[in-house]
Formats: structure tokens, sequence, C-alpha cells
């Protein structure tokens, strides 16, 4: 599949399955294996200060860890698994004040061969994915967020 | 103003100033100067595994959190502050499958009152708030986050 065919099937999946995705505005801009970017609206998701509203950052940022992790296990596991999200932490940084990208890159191959490594072991894997929002040159949103994926089918 | 005027004027500034509130189907249940409880539904806030996604638990303990302040600081200093939020924690503990509440304590004397001060004294205050969340018995959802108030007019 090309990859403007991945961005607009995964970007169809959210909407359809997340229904709180068209209020946000989301358009997935970039869906790879190695990176996700979603896109969302600053009118949808304006707050009394005529900022972006913080639990908005937090929910595209969630969404682009969210979509790399489905990707890549998709591509390991086919439909087997589940990703569970386990916590979240979130720095504010500046506000936001425009339409935003959160951007989510694949975590370092060393993270990421454990997590495997434990999913295909123990049917269960736990690992950190961060997420960040910038406008212009500075970075707004730092987030971090821990997710669990379990096999199907598996009984360990 | 009575308490259920307090409820339906909080409710109505979150529904016109944060549009995303319209979204997440949110009611605020209280809103006293010690409690704020906003409640969610559930079919709103639907994911694929037909839990609540963890960017909107998230999203309604924000607007617990930032109402309690707002009635608080409304109370001190009439209009004349500003709240963000700088972080958030959320312990994601157990799934959500219903219409959901985001209960908000007020902090406990000793942090409020320092945060106070630091507002009267410096023109800025920073203070934890915590939101909770939870199906019958079981706490799904702990939430945390830190706030900074600031004075508008001062000078410090």
């Amino acid at each position: 599949m090309d990859q403007s065919s991945v961005s607009s099937k995964l970007e169809s999946y959210l909407l359809t399955h997340i229904p709180l995705s068209n209020a946000l505005g989301i358009k997935v801009e970039t869906a790879n294996l190695h990176l996700v970017k979603i896109k969302a609206s600053f009118l949808n998701n304006i707050n009394h200060k005529k900022t972006v509203f913080g639990g908005s950052l937090h929910a595209v940022a969630t969404l682009a860890c969210w979509s790399l992790l489905h990707l890549n296990l998709t591509e390991h596991f086919s439909n087997d698994f589940q990703i569970v999200i386990s916590k979240s932490e979130v720095d504010y940084l500046a506000p936001v004040s425009e339409d935003f990208i959160a951007e989510c890159c694949k975590p370092d191959q060393e993270n990421w061969d454990r997590f495997i490594k434990s999913l295909e072991r123990k049917g269960k894997g736990r690992i950190n994915v961060s997420a960040r929002i910038h406008q212009g040159d500075r970075l707004s949103v730092d987030y971090s967020g821990t997710f669990v994926a379990l096999l199907q089918n598996n009984e360990s």
C-alpha cells in the first residue's frame, strides 16, 4: 500500500472508530512505520483564551502515538493485538494558537526490540511513546504515553 | 447564586468558550468552591474497543480541575486572572465503559493557602489539582494537573 493510502486508511479508521476525532478536526498528514503526523484544526479546539485547549493537544498527541503503535503492530502481528494506554505525561511549554500537528516518531531500536520480544514471549509488552507539537520553531507540547500491547489468543 | 445556578452558568461557559466540550457531551453535575463534578457521555467518547478514549478521559478531568480553580479564583480576584495548564499526568487504571464523571476536590488547605499567598504577593501561583474518574467502586482514572494562575494588571 502506498503512503497516501496508509494515511487515508488510518484517518478513516480514527474518524469512524473514535468519533471525537471528528470534533478535533483531525487529518493524518503522514503515516508510516517510523513517523505519524496528525494535524488538527485550531478553531475546533479553541478555548476561552483563544489558544488551543490543553485537552485537545493531549488527545491529538495520544492519537498520533496510538496510530504509530497500531501501524507497527499490524505489520508484525496482523490484527491479533490490543493496545491499551496505561499512563500519560504532558508538559505544556507554550500556548498553541493555530492549526497544529502532533508528531510521533518510532521509539529507539533498543526499546522497540525489547517491546516486540516481550510481546512474542509473554503476549504482553509495555513501551513509552512520545509525541511533540511545535508552533513555528518552538516546542509547545511534549507528550509521553505508556502503552501496553496484548496479543490476543495468547494464554500466557 | 444558588448551587444549581453556579453549575448551569459554568456549563454554559464551558460549552460556549471551549467548543470541544459539546463534542465531549459534558454536563456539570456539581460546582462549588470545594467540589466540581463533570459528567460526560459514553457514546460521544467511545473508541474502537467500545471503551472511553483516553484523550476524552483526560480532557474531562482537565475541565473539572480548571473549573474548580476558575470558581475559586473568581471568588478571590473577580475576573482579573488567567489560568494556564503547565503539566498533566494521568494513570489509566481501568477502562471506562459507561457515562462517566470526573470529580475534582479542592486541594488541601496548606497548599491552597500557599497558592493564594503567592498570587497576592507575586501575581503568580502554581498548584497541583487532582481529578478522579470511577466506574462503580473502582478508580479508573487518576489525573493530576499543574496549573499556573496569573493575576492580570500585575507588574511583578
